[in-house]
């Protein structure tokens, strides 16, 4: 049995006071009540230091896990029982974690009560969603109007050998050399990486304002729980806007080594960059891994232009086993897009610019059926077929590692992906190749495939 | 003529980040559009130095200023045209003039998008319009948790002696010495005097973090101008979210020498602090004022006695040409009420337990049916009394400075208030002191008082 | 009696820790020890509140005042006997006094110890002393690299008529207004009023980092205490380097209406920018004063080309009544100042190009011996004359008000000065008029002249 | 040959503005001059990233570097000439690099004006180098009054396994989770390790204000050049004055495996605990090293029973393979040591209470005449055995890194050493150990030892 500690803690960072109101919800654990969905979040960000794919795992362990929101005189302070002891250091918090734990319950507060549900935000189309994205990143705070454009999002695998985390962790440190700042998904392997490594070059040049930027959601949040790190969490409703929300606030993206959850991404990305109304908003793209990932990402460029088209490949850059050319690069594509957003007196701290179409932004429900009926062949807009490659990569993301998709996995057996022969090849081929480098589960498990090929 | 810049500035403060919906209704010049309010509270800000009891006559000679907002890489900046040349130095805007008007901006955009028409906020019932005040508060950034208890509301008149206004200062002077902070709703007199004395006060304590918090509502403003030492400064919708705006967040008030508009503070604060509820809730009083005012107190607190009945004295205390003992009588005072908060878990920041009755939040419209209508006489229990007073004052306060009762007293003639008839002596009296002290308009003009006692 | 109080705080802002060695010379209360020294100047910044023109009055009615320096943990501590009341409010001492008694402590521990009696400053050379002076000012943390000049010295009377103060203020304001900081040598009158003034408009700037430097000497603190609005205090040893050190950190210079003392620094300043080396070295310099103050500038302007010649106008701009115009002047002088330094390479904290003559810098001691054989007459160069004239006032002033002087003119009769008859005459004018305009005395004492002109 | 750079930068941190006789000295060639000494130290600051043992060799490759002082409007700034490569990125300095040249020029500067060959301070006692040593601290700003006592020293070989090099890290991340910061030689291995192990703590604690004090001296600091991470650097005159600031402002200190260096300041360390009057004050020390060096630490452990006696033993703690018992422990010891001082009214920041013994103090020149008159034999007194084990450990590592050490060496052949039979049997078994070990130099070299005993 893992120890656990029962405390109070006060808030830390951005949290404001709450209203009776908001403290009255969050109490509630009614199904309309956000108790449930704060005690799960919160489980996840104190139990960063044993990240498991397997989010019931920890719900179980952690089965009398308790947060209450208590008021104070000085605002509110949190009551937790049977927390994970490993958040704590002698008995007292992480202030780090402190901060995250704030966050969390920031956003859970303004998301359910101003953004969900309310006639201000029309969720149903692409202006009230982007709007709404807006909104919750301003509320984070993570809108800075006075910095200059400096943040690279780093995608890639929770999973991944030490040599290619070390590789990651070099890549930051010449980022953060460069005054470049970090934002990722949160999580263990190629999230944690670039910002470990950024922290010793911003340490280096006395850079206080650093940039650590977790993008999280409640779905994806157990398994891959921020480090205390990230200085900087934002829990987003769903993955769809959390990827709207990278590209949103991101100047500059690089793609390590991953899986299925990085291929999502990927998809997302280029579907979004080939359409016409984004050719001229510049946007670095750069994928890059030690010497040995050279032929993963060759697959990767290969099934893209099978895929999307050989324009694709004018989307991004490979760099194999160069950080330094990669931070260059990055810093130099970087004020490329300072000058573009100067000259169109454009805001810095959000690409409006940017046009996502609607079947990007919708949620996924990854369900039997929906799996089922995504439609895989090539017979369709290169950026529709990219949208629907988005859908059934999320899918297997969800069977692998979030609570809902897992059960239902469970339940029903595997997903059934429908492809046309060829694609259903090639598909195949890079699905077993994530399986066969243990892209698809944190070492120490074995994976059984949640979908099926037909 | 008076002189005019046209130029473009930054914001400065609170204002965050705005969203492109934001800054589309703030340019929107149709009548369900903010520009015309913002446009009107903007010049009010900007022509502090100009303060005239005619916001009509500000309205016409700044006939063609003109206020824009414009998307920019850093943030949005805000271009003037026409603007009074008091508010700048060689050219240059002082800073805390831009502050105040990014204060305007921030408030015009969160209460119109967010608060008013909302569902979320159901303004008709008390629980409603209270929730709906933290929150425009909070988005102020005027609820600070980690601040002990300093917050000395400062009520009295805008058009006082200067020898009533030197006692403010020096009043503010040895609050400010105790590490007193000062509120006050803007504007010359008894509501700047505090605040400069505090702020040499807070010079010799080396005080970084002192507040000048200012609350104002639109039709206000422009007779009340914030004096640029305001570093805080919230507009609230209208004049009962202004008054229960002071008492949530004061920590203590202070009454100084005033008119009819001070009578409507009094008479409000009374109303509420002898709501049985509220017995225990401690909030210290002060009426203060030079050697020479000590009359005007004892009429104010004759009227009280009749009006409400003796027990009203126990509300608060008179303390004559005495500054010191004011100071150390507030500073003892607000430790009592930081003792009490923290023995109840009290916020510090927003006094949740006052009850404030619906007849004191309710918007009051100064038509002349209304005035007329209101039952002035002593057969009603005695919060209700108080409450229709204050609505007579606020009626008369309308009539002299806000743009719309002037408007009305030019067409229909004066307000006709009914009372009975020891209480119509009495009102009679006390108002005519009033105007024979000049306490109804700012000098330099002759009163023609804008109601008849019947 | 006056009330007393016995304490121990802790210093604050600039005193660093202690060795040993140090606090041991603090405490040594032989005549080679400081603790004479540091309890006059303690004693002095604690009385401010009842500035007098006789310190050894104060030193009478303290006569049981003591301050001792104790070891804490966290640094020094100090101990307080019977201390002046006014410098507490409720029992604490007010911050900024705290922070003014720390730089008292901080200058006597470096000077008495680093800079007095040590090989390394060889102070019978001009080099020399302008290194000491360097050393004390940097020690005292005046000299800022990273700030714009911006330091206006103003000079004036300590007894100054209320319109003359409130003059003072306003010039003081819009200097303020116009990101200026002030520089005076401590004291009540035209030394507080810009300080007062600037603090307003810093206010309304919003200016965090404003300066309001003090500069005085053990000989003249007594009489000129420093107001606690003074944010940085630098004691210079006597009276000559406090002079050069005006000039060294000052970026312009105004001189209000004031008494012997203004002449004196009026002579040293022009003795100085009239030697040729200076020339061409621009200092703004402005005397300015009310309405009234017109005809009081038009002697001084008279006696200066009578006794410098004609060309002593071309250092000094006369500016009656306008405090804006006082304000733009300076702006554009110190624009000017900043341009040179800029283009010389020149440090902009310290003035090291303008040469001093060593007949400024050397110590004159006020003896009845040395006042008597001072050469007043105009067969010598300018400079020399402007040497001999300023140290005449220089003993006038003492004679007044500083411990030594007081007690020599007791004990010896009024000081003999020797003049050529013209110069005799205008010498006595000019005096006689600072006696007829109570400039010689702090209000409500009778004025003895403390010399005969022969 | 590596790549160069020349161009002019901005010093950074806390090197205050500087006189014209201070940077001319800086600029003087002369044999009186300092302009090699801060050549010598600037290059070895520069050329960190390549850190060899011979110091010579960097001179040669950089023999056409040159540092120049340069007087400008804001202060000073420094033109580089032919600097080494990687102390810039794309170009530009880091601004760690950058800080840690300013304070060597800022130690430089003092310590050559203010403290060599001044009368104030008489290094040839006790108290003259204590006071002395205080003034340089003092002046680098590493003595803060408001701290709690939190300074970890921690030393060990700068040449060390990379398990031992993980290990020290792990020590140091659980230290920084505590809230303690570090204080090392500088330089690689185990001075760096503890402090990026504590730069991730403290950014998972948020610890803005977190120290990493390197404190180093001009013979020693081409060998073990500052890593930028050092946020404080101070340059001490000479390898004893360095070891005394150690034990001044350490309030713990954990000793990693290590060489010859290591053993130094072991018997430096215990010579002065085991001193009677040194008894009573608290200073936890702990030496720790992965598995591995249990083996290390029992033969250090025996040789200092042999040499110092049994009651040797109650000064240090013995802690094998457990980072966060030592971080506890430490954590603890430095809470006992903060009671002390509190207790007895001693300061946070300096050890005044420590006595040390003048053979600890005086500088030993490590010639071959005074290498061979050690007295290594136990006939005399344990702290006298202590100074002089330490003599001969301070030469060998002079013979081994020390610019005139090699020199001397490569002249006169190897020191010789005489001792009694059995301790120079033990002495010759720790030494060869250490040679055997690897850490009598860093990896790439074979050692040839510079010493025989007889």
């Amino acid at each position: 049995m893992p120890k656990k500690i029962t405390t109070t803690i006060s808030p830390e960072g951005s949290l404001e006071v709450l209203s009776q109101h908001e403290v009255s919800r969050l109490r509630d654990t009614s199904a309309n009540g956000l108790h449930g969905l704060l005690r799960r979040c919160a489980l996840a960000v104190l139990n960063y230091g044993n990240t498991s794919d397997d989010a019931r795992a920890i719900m179980e362990t952690y089965h009398d896990f308790d947060i209450q929101v208590l008021q104070q005189d000085r605002g509110i302070r949190l009551k937790l029982t049977n927390a994970p002891v490993d958040a704590f250091v002698d008995g007292e918090m992480i202030r780090g974690t402190r901060q995250l734990l704030s966050s969390v319950l920031r956003d859970i507060v303004y998301v359910y009560n101003e953004i969900q549900n309310q006639s201000r935000f029309d969720l149903s189309t692409g202006e009230g969603t982007t709007n709404a994205i807006f909104h919750i990143l301003r509320k984070a705070g993570v809108l800075k109007p006075s910095a200059d454009p400096s943040l690279v999002v780093c995608w890639g695998g929770h999973s991944i050998s030490r040599e290619e985390y070390d590789y990651s962790k070099s890549v930051g440190y010449h980022l953060g050399l460069r005054n470049l700042d970090i934002c990722t998904g949160c999580g263990p392997g190629a999230m944690k990486g670039p910002m470990k490594g950024a922290n010793v070059a911003h340490a280096k040049q006395r850079r206080t304002e650093s940039r650590y930027l977790g993008i999280s959601e409640p779905g994806i949040i157990a398994a891959e729980a921020p480090n205390p790190i990230v200085n900087e969490l934002v829990i987003m409703p769903d993955i769809e806007k959390r990827l709207e929300a990278f590209l949103r606030v991101g100047h500059g993206i690089i793609v390590f080594p991953g899986g299925v959850g990085t291929a999502e991404e990927i998809l997302y990305l280029l579907g979004i960059l080939l359409n016409p109304d984004n050719r001229n908003t510049p946007l670095p793209v750069i994928f890059t891994g030690p010497a040995d990932a050279a032929d993963y990402f060759k697959r990767i460029d290969e099934f893209l232009v099978y895929t999307l088209g050989e324009e694709a490949r004018q989307c991004y850059q490979i760099i194999i086993d160069d950080p330094v050319q990669v931070a260059r690069t990055m810093r130099d594509g970087i004020d490329a897009v300072t000058e573009f957003r100067r000259a169109k007196h454009d805001a810095f701290y959000y690409n409006w610019h940017l046009n996502i179409a609607r079947g990007f932004q919708e949620p996924f429900e990854a369900t039997h059926e929906a799996m089922a009926s995504l439609a895989l062949h090539r017979q369709q807009p290169v950026h529709e077929l990219a949208a629907t490659l988005r859908r059934a990569f999320s899918g297997i993301v969800a069977g692998n590692v979030k609570e809902d998709g897992i059960q239902a996995i469970e339940t029903h057996g595997p997903f059934q992906l429908h492809a046309e022969t060829e694609l259903m090849t090639r598909l195949d081929e890079l699905l077993d190749s994530f399986v066969v480098q243990g892209r698809m589960k944190l070492p120490g498990s074995d994976y059984v495939p949640c979908y099926t090929l037909t």
